[in-house]
C-alpha cells in the first residue's frame, strides 16, 4: 500500500486492501512497515501511539472482521517517554497473539547513498519473536533485522516454520539487497519467508523500494508485486518445509560445537 | 581447472595455472575443491594422501617458486583410519600456515536431483580456520561450509577481512543457491568472498556447476569466470573493506544479548 501523510487515509487503505485479501482468500494478512505514517523521523513522535490506542482497535476489528491473522505492519509505539518501532499479530479473534519491537534500528551513512539514523528517535527491542498459530509457528522481524542472520537462526531454532517481515527498504538498499537478504534468510532456515514493502512513492521524503516477496524454503521467489500498491498471495505448504529439510538437512547438520 | 581422473595430469595442469596467475600479478591463489581427484566417492581413498605427502610437497614448491599465498583447493586427506576434506594454505616461502578440515559434510538427497553421502567415505573437522597474512586476515571453509551461517560470523568476529572457498556446487545446487549463498556471506560480513570450482565436466561422475566468483563486502559480484577453464582475477581493497563497515555498520550493531 501507498504510505501517505494523512493517518486517516492509510488507515482505510489498509483496511479495504486487507478485506480484499481476505475476500480472495487470505488466511495471513501482513502490512507493510510504518503503514500508518510514513518513514520521517521528523513526523514519527506525532503519529506515535500507545499499545492501546487507534491503530490497535483499527486493527483487532480488522482481523476479527475478515476472521484473519493479521500482522499489523509496523507503526511508532510510545510507551512512557520511550518510541518503538512495533508490529502488533492479530489472531482470527481479534486478540493479540504477539508484539514484535523492531531489535536492530536502521542507523546507515553511505555515501551518495541513503543516510538515515532511527536511533535518534526510535529505541530498540530486546527479545526474538515467535508465535504459534493454527497456520504453523511464525517469526516476526521489521525490517533491518533481515540484515542479523543470528536473530532469524535463532528464531528456526525456536520452532519458526515461516518468516514475515514488514519492511520497507530504500532505493540504495533496495536495489543492492532485497532479494538477495530475503531469499537467502528463508533458505539457510528453510522457511516461508512473506515481505511487506509500502509501495514506492517518488515524492515522499523516503522513497520505499518496493518489491513485496513471498519466498520459499528453498530460497525461490515464489511471488513478487511491482512497485506500485499489490496485493501478492503466496500458498504456504507445510509438507514442502518437511521436504526441503529432509532432502538438504542442514538444521540437523549444523556443528554448534565448532561455533 | 578441469579436474580429471589422472593425478598427475591434475597436478601439473594446476601448476600451470598458478604459475599464470601469479605472472600476472596474483598475490594470493585459489585452487578448487579436490583439484587432485575428481568428486568420485569411490576414488577418494586411493587419491587420499598424509599431510607429508606428493601433494603438499608439490603445493609447497609451487608457492615458493612463485611467491604467492597458495591455497592448495582441497584433498582427501588420510591420517590413520580416516580421511578429511582438508585445504592447506601455504605462505609465499611454501610453509602450510593453516589447514581447515571441511567442517560440514555433504550429505543430501534431492528428489529429482543430486544425491550424495560424503560422510560415507569423509571425515568431518573440529575448528574454524582463520589465518594472518601480510594481505590481511582470511578465513577459509570448504563448499558445503558455506550453507551455514554461523561459521562465516564465527571467523568475522575472529577477524577475518576475506574468505576463500574451495568448493563444488552441482548442477542442482549451483544454478539455485552459488550466486545467492556466496553473496550474502559476504555481504552480512563485510568482507571479500573468493571461491574457486572446478571447471565443468558434462561427462564427470559429478558435474560442478564452475562460475568461481570473486565478491565485495557490498555483496557485489565483481569477477566471475564462466563453466570451462579460467582464471579468475579480483582486487582485494582494504580500505573498501572499512568504508563499507562504517558507512553500514552491522557489525557493531549486532544485539548478541538477544540472540
Amino acid at each position: 500500500m501507498l504510505v501517505t501523510g494523512d493517518k486517516e487515509r492509510n488507515l482505510k487503505r489498509a483496511g479495504e486492501l486487507v478485506r480484499e485479501a481476505s475476500r480472495k482468500g487470505a488466511r495471513l494478512i501482513v502490512l507493510p512497515e510504518f503503514f500508518v505514517c510514513p518513514l520521517d523521523l521528523s513526523v514519527l513522535p506525532d503519529c506515535a501511539e500507545e499499545i492501546q490506542g487507534k491503530i490497535s482497535t483499527f486493527l483487532s476489528e480488522l482481523a476479527k472482521e475478515t476472521g484473519s491473522y493479521l500482522v499489523g505492519g509496523s507503526f511508532p509505539e510510545r510507551e512512557g517517554e520511550r518510541l518503538y518501532n512495533t508490529s502488533l499479530f492479530y489472531s482470527p479473534e481479534g486478540i493479540v497473539i504477539a508484539k514484535h519491537r523492531k531489535i536492530h534500528l536502521f542507523d546507515v551513512d553511505i555515501k551518495g547513498g541513503i543516510s538515515f539514523q532511527e536511533s535518534k528517535v526510535l529505541d530498540s527491542g530486546e527479545e526474538t519473536t515467535v508465535v504459534e498459530t493454527e497456520l504453523g509457528r511464525i517469526g516476526i522481524g521489521i525490517c533491518y533485522d533481515i540484515r542479523f542472520p543470528e536473530l532469524w537462526r535463532k528464531m528456526v531454532l525456536q520452532g519458526a516454520e515461516m518468516f514475515v517481515v514488514p519492511a520497507a527498504f530504500n532505493m540504495t538498499t533496495g536495489p543492492a539487497h532485497w532479494h538477495l537478504l530475503m531469499r537467502t534468510r528463508a533458505l539457510d532456515n528453510q522457511v516461508y519467508l512473506a515481505v511487506a514493502s509500502p509501495a514506492r512513492d517518488e515524492f515522499g521524503k523516503y522513497v520505499a523500494y518496493g518489491h513485496s516477496l513471498g519466498v520459499d524454503p528453498f530460497g525461490k521467489v515464489v511471488v513478487e508485486a511491482d512497485i506500485g500498491e499489490e496485493i501478492v498471495y503466496m500458498i504456504v505448504d507445510r509438507e514442502r518445509i518437511e521436504k526441503v529439510r529432509e532432502q538438504l538437512p542442514v538444521l540437523r547438520q549444523r556443528r554448534p560445537e565448532v561455533y
